[in-house]
């Protein structure tokens, strides 16, 4: 393309050389005034099927040239839903998979949200009637708590995924073989939440790739988009991160997974190799429970500094303390910024680097930060508990009562945790109703 | 060149080929000794352009011949002033943009130094006379605190680049290619501090670089080198870690900005992501000063430890706190330690990222980062402080007195800090000097 | 490769086409299978120089055919000593060098296991009988402390070099462009831990490499497998973690180093150059030592919480402290966290930055990092200092002594540290031979 896309532009730079003229202001094309101002614009439209095919500048933006001078909201951009005029079933595979219901259906960042019912309705919290683009304020916490830019800049450049077909088809470009290269993926498939793309570069699979080309090893399309579907959930057995899908759906997608590894590998390579991954999974999410109990706990004790109450309210749970899939990453004690991280970066990236077979991935970027992040977590409840004794001594002193002791170092793990709930309630200190209650959740995130 | 460059090479070892000699030493001369010693060495530059236009080794390396034995101190190296002899307008534009002005002219690391004045005269504070390389001490805190291997291989192999072209332009390769090939400004522009290479990379940008070639995306030359310009300022609108330009400035490097994107993207697209991103860095420098503040309270309450007097002294401050921008990397206090990683890595990367269009660079990499960050430096100060005045009422004890209660916690965010500072003053604790510098210290810092 | 592979699985798949049989199960080759299920797999074997070779699938994996049912511990793994049979210099050229002492000799994981004494008996402590292959539970402590599936994921895909040739020759790929790619090291030898390919990459080695391809620039094999050996310690002169090595070792590899640099650059540079990066690793390792003195004093104080007592045991040194070559990245308390941290990531990516060239990498991601880190320590340990002292007041207040004073803070780096310890030891707090040992460390480890 890069030869003749030049020596196109050259041409119509020294012909003054004009297109089938389309769409027209006060009598002029948007291609007329558009070589002008914008030539690489309309030479990748020239040189795309689009322009073989005749699908015009008004075919997709519609009659936006009479509101050229509206205000900035009124943008000439084409959603999903023009794509799928001509492009039926790609976007029906689109809107059935991760891609195509992140904040529509109020299945991704706002899927947790409480009192959250599925439904058609609902389309409405998040999305403008008769569109498909978000709000100004989609529900989602961690959005609802940046600014307008960082919304535009930091989220929606990633999530708006789910309604724009040039997030992955880059504008005015029809090239499949650019949509179909990693690097299109990597620009949100990367970095510390999720890293798909350094994992599969740096794997096997990418050297191979980047050795032989695309078919003598897998690429992001090849496992996440077979036969080319657009449905990019297709092989996936668990839902975001990490949840348990249903024993047959698990098992089907397992089963399509698999599919795709044995023109290179055996059966039971690919199943054990899989099956790996999903106990890396497991056992890190003990990990995490563990921290969020200890969390949780802190809260009961009053030992978050500032606590939840002190704090700006949460944009979707209030004044109390939310570490759920709602979570900040802002207004947080110290113990809980560690858990963010622990829980957004370190905990995915360990088990996603195994799915992707990059040992440094799953190891010293997954699980040694996992692990620091927990021991950091255990060693500051301590220190805060230490603290906490402290002051509740001299308070005494304070009323005149004796300065006390401190009380012995709990035992590690879930099993010191349950040591101390019990003590905590038979000496009266909390109801049988909280004790069970706790109880009940260590017990839970602990696996015992 | 690849092939051209083998064959002369195996030619020349095979024939014992010689090129047109030139320097002597005892009768040899320069290329008759290195091409047996340093083969590729002589190779890069006989199929150079400089060969082609018979510019030798002593052309620019003078009589180094002569200087063999001399220690180390007197290499043949080639300073900008050199090539400057032929290539004038080049270095023209390179001395004038922000390239060129780093250590030399006192703007760069030592540009904020208390009593600083602009002026050529300073040029002797950092630099030998007579030459622009930097002294042994170029007085940058950060540069000062280092041993000199580090200062070698950390600090100047990047901020060289003042007075030495071969930082960009390859030793003895005068080939443009190397020297427009995005990755050769990566070797400074990566990394924690600013991370332009990985953000431009994995933005869309870099993507259709990839595909296409250059041309058809702009690279690093593209919009911070148009029509080929070495200064390197060019359509920068905002001065190093955001510091405000005068508008006029502003504005017209802006425009210079927005001239590059037109070719792909219409004005009003161009002009809102860019203002997207200044506003994205205000909205950072406001987190960042708060952080700063709550910094400073901390000192004048004797609660960072160790303290600025407990420690090494900085190298231009003194035993005093120093979190401007001749902040140490070592030395400080734990919450310091913090607010390092905020300023020098998460908020210039946050709006940088967002400059270069690559969201996880602004999101997951900067702005995340950014507010875990400040909510750490929060949380340490309030348990810091809970600390002082468990401390407190211990003396308070200690000399007979009452043990007195624990302060209520200061509601969040600058109004809260406010709300303290007046208490302070009110109760006696702080002067109206002391009040009114601290109050307007927090109102600037807030914006409010 | 790509084309000719891609024809020939073409005709295969058209025509049915077989190639030579080899193995048998019921009559039916390995190959008349496996093209029907793995079609890649023995495509990349039918393409290969084994194939062509007449190296059948029997050949190396014997008569796994008749095994196909068994448990999956009887996997048909090729290893070293298999290929060893055929390539017997580079497989003695491998197992010389680190790549090849791994696990196996006791040199790496476990080299510093306390009563350790290096032998042939004691392959036995880390693998089975008659095999190279690590046991279920090498004993390594960080490896012993992950499940099974991270071992396998994360710690032996790497660690399995020693046994497996095709950690870099991919598996039934013999193309020996794929196995010199240097992408292919990266997959070990890169991230937090040692960050090798990613130094090499960005510095101006990698870029001259992407510019030209091999033979203008060093790649991995260029400098650590000189003239094609396969003992990759080659011209490295410094043990593990930068253990020094002996004087004539050191002497001897470093002069074959510099002998890679003499094609482009003189001698003088080449050894100054790496002077710097060993300078900076003794004096990184400085700063590594002060930290761990730090530690191994807040354990002597009962500071470190949770106490190495009250964690689950260390596998190898039971219920201590354990911070040197052993240490785990879990179970510990905050301070060590950081640490482990300074010493596993910071340390070795200043040196190892250096080494290869890469500003940033020895900066910003080594020195930077790592004097930040033993701030966090220093200031850490300072609070808990505190702490422990406000604690001890309140201790004698409730014994009905008086609340005493909080001691000076201790003056700066090992000077003060030395004289703390003999306060103790004055005060009669710490024995003689106490005084003595700790004395002698804080000496040894500072340099002083």
């Amino acid at each position: 393309m890069k030869t003749s896309l030049r020596s196109l532009l050259f041409l119509s730079l020294m012909l003054g050389a004009c297109g089938p003229a389309f769409g027209s202001e006060a009598g002029r094309s948007c291609v007329s005034c558009h070589e002008e101002a914008n030539p690489m614009m309309v030479e990748y439209w020239r040189t795309s099927a689009h322009a073989e095919e005749k699908v015009s500048c008004e075919t997709c933006h519609g009659d936006y040239a009479s509101n050229h001078d509206q205000p900035a909201g009124v943008r000439p951009r084409v959603e999903a839903s023009v794509c799928a005029r001509c492009h039926k079933e790609p976007a029906k595979q689109h809107f059935a998979g991760k891609h195509g219901v992140g904040f529509r259906a109020g299945q991704a960042c706002t899927r947790n949200r409480p009192g959250h019912q599925a439904g058609q309705a609902e389309c409405g919290t998040c999305h403008a009637p008769d569109s498909g683009l978000p709000r100004e304020k989609a529900e989602c916490a961690r959005f609802l708590a940046q600014s307008p830019e960082m919304q535009r800049q930091g989220c929606n450049a990633c999530h708006q995924v789910e309604n724009r077909c040039d997030t992955c088809h880059t504008v005015h470009d029809t090239n499949l073989e650019t949509a179909r290269n990693p690097s299109i993926c990597a620009t949100c498939h990367m970095g510390p939440d999720h890293a798909q793309y350094e994992m599969w570069q740096s794997s096997k699979h990418g050297i191979l790739y980047e050795q032989y080309g695309t078919g003598y090893a897998p690429d992001c399309s090849t496992c996440h988009m077979p036969a080319g579907t657009h449905n990019v959930s297709t092989g996936i057995s668990m839902g975001l991160a990490g949840q348990p899908y249903p024993e047959e759906v698990r098992t089907k997608e397992r089963e399509r997974m698999v599919s795709v590894c044995l023109p290179c590998h055996t059966k039971a390579f690919s199943e054990n190799s899989l099956a790996d991954a999903d106990a890396i999974q497991k056992q890190s999410k003990v990990l995490l429970d563990e921290a969020a109990g200890i969390i949780k706990s802190l809260n009961d004790e009053g030992l978050l500094f500032p606590s939840p109450a002190e704090r700006p309210a949460h944009p979707l749970s209030g004044p109390a303390l939310d570490i759920g899939p709602q979570m900040l990453y802002e207004n947080l004690s110290s113990v809980e910024a560690e858990f963010f991280v622990m829980k957004k970066f370190h905990y995915v990236t360990a088990y996603k680097g195994a799915f992707h077979q990059n040992p440094d991935h799953a190891h010293w970027y997954g699980n040694a930060p996992l692990k620091l992040s927990l021991s950091r977590i255990r060693s500051e409840a301590e220190l805060l508990r230490k603290f906490g004794t402290l002051r509740a001594r001299l308070d005494n002193l304070g009323r005149g009562a004796g300065a006390g002791e401190e009380p012995q170092s709990v035992p590690y793990g879930p099993e010191g945790r349950l040591r101390e709930l019990k003590d905590r309630f038979l000496s009266g200190q909390i109801s049988q109703d909280e004790y069970d209650r706790r109880r009940a959740e260590i017990l839970d995130a602990s696996g015992l």
